[in-house]
């Protein structure tokens, strides 16, 4: 500890615009301790949205999202595109790195053909700044509640949100795509790898495409808390009375385990059982604290 | 009924590339019931993807989703960029419009002074193709369940994913506004819009941006059923009594309500507390289902 806490770059690119994401109120505070300097609209706005480059937040919202979406250019059209996908941070070249450190984004998935075929084209090539790989913005978010306030423009989810940008190649190194793999389906079930049927074919490594996103820079962006009013309105006792105001919070859940045609043991292995449970309790505490934090 | 139902006309740019996703291997089939084609490789993988272009299921699948996936190009950025926001379909000249026939998708988020004033920009010029506004991608994606495999290679997820092409300009009528403001407001939580202080003011109506985007072209993909392996793993009965494979079914769920500082009910109102009800009971079930599905 006591290290300073590596951030990415602060660029135009990543910059995240806390202050003004209520148009032209520049000046958010606390409500209920302060009074705001806003001419002609009380708003009594907390700071609620809090904007992260820190390596180890944006890493980690990546790392535990399920599934990441990935946009890139496909030269013969006036669209991006976006494919939903599953993603990892790691270090090929040093597998221990923590997850605070720079790393690598690995990234999986089926609908590869197209990213696929562009990412091996840019392998070799570069772009326009010079970097090698196809371009590529990948996000990541999570819905944490629903917030209700009383005013429709004051509502609001309760949410974590990091993007990535960076420059995505093909991985072609055997022993390369072995560690993505095994990180890949480890990110989605701790330990999952080492139950599964090894060693991994050669039809099945050579029909596996990875790209490797080299990162150039991200953001992140969290609100959490309950909701939130404006003056003239929180004023209006007949209105507080009419109008239930709260978070709802939201969290994604494992349900019960529906066993395979072909499975033959009888319940689950620890390495599932542990993430089944921990997973909808870490989840739902989380979504909770966040609806109740000041 | 009757009526054909309308689809999306199937383009490069939003062509679901679905039979080819396992590389190389040409033929998918329903596991236990055929033989495969391919020579080296005995792949027991089940059609259990499928490719949809009608209107109905993408507008569902985006309508669905608490929040969307917005990714557009920054003129001086060699990255597209990607932005969570919330999304709804309607129409604001015919509001009765069914959710299965031409609509324009409405986008609202905070993060969006970079992507209005290009929406700004984008509504008085035109764009390569000669459409009016910003090219845009829109992407939703629910992870519905973990697909458990003997091999690290047939690993999946449960999912349904919708992406929506088109070109996004500002709203600037108030109406319009007002009618995107509800439809937004209702989609996230059914029939919040009128439980809340109305009507909205100059102010609020001033500082909201929203976006409306015209749609090109759309598709979504869902993947559904249990696990499935390859033939060589299913008759080694070491690896099958050894390996648990199944689905673990993933769903988003609404937790326990957590009232404001202000708030003075003492209990959910109805819009509320049927949609709290419900949202979780819904989304468990389909996930259950999916994971049974045959």
């Amino acid at each position: 500890m006591g290290r300073h806490e590596l951030e990415y770059p602060k660029e135009v690119i990543n910059k995240v615009k806390r202050h003004d994401e209520r148009g032209q109120y520049p000046k958010v505070i606390h409500p209920l301790t302060s009074t705001t300097t806003t001419a002609n609209h009380s708003l009594i706005t907390p700071l609620l949205i809090s904007a992260s480059y820190a390596l180890k937040t944006i890493h980690g919202l990546i790392n535990s999202s399920p599934l990441v979406h990935v946009s890139f250019n496909i030269p013969s059209s006036p669209f991006p595109a976006t494919l939903p996908m599953i993603g990892q941070m790691g270090s090929f070249t040093r597998p221990s790195a923590d997850i605070s450190e720079p790393l690598d984004l690995y990234i999986h998935g089926y609908v590869s053909s197209r990213l696929m075929n562009l990412g091996r084209d840019a392998s070799s090539g570069s772009g326009d700044d010079g970097a090698k790989g196809l371009p590529v913005c990948v996000s990541a978010s999570h819905v944490d509640g629903i917030v209700l306030s009383l005013s429709a423009f004051n509502h609001s989810y309760n949410y974590r949100s990091a993007v990535l940008f960076g420059n995505a190649t093909l991985v072609e190194d055997r022993e390369e795509k072995l560690y993505a793999m095994e990180l890949i389906t480890n990110g989605v079930v701790p330990d999952r790898w080492r139950h599964t049927r090894l060693p991994v074919t050669g039809a099945e490594l050579q029909s596996t495409s990875l790209l490797r996103v080299k990162i150039a820079s991200g953001s992140a962006k969290i609100r959490d808390g309950n909701a939130s009013d404006d003056r003239h309105d929180l004023e209006d006792q007949g209105l507080v009375d009419r109008v239930w105001t709260g978070v709802l919070p939201m969290y994604q859940a494992v349900g019960e385990p529906v066993p395979s045609s072909y499975n033959s043991q009888a319940g689950l292995p620890e390495h599932l059982g542990g993430f089944s449970r921990d997973f909808s309790v870490e989840s739902k505490e989380y979504s909770e604290q966040a609806a109740r934090k000041k």
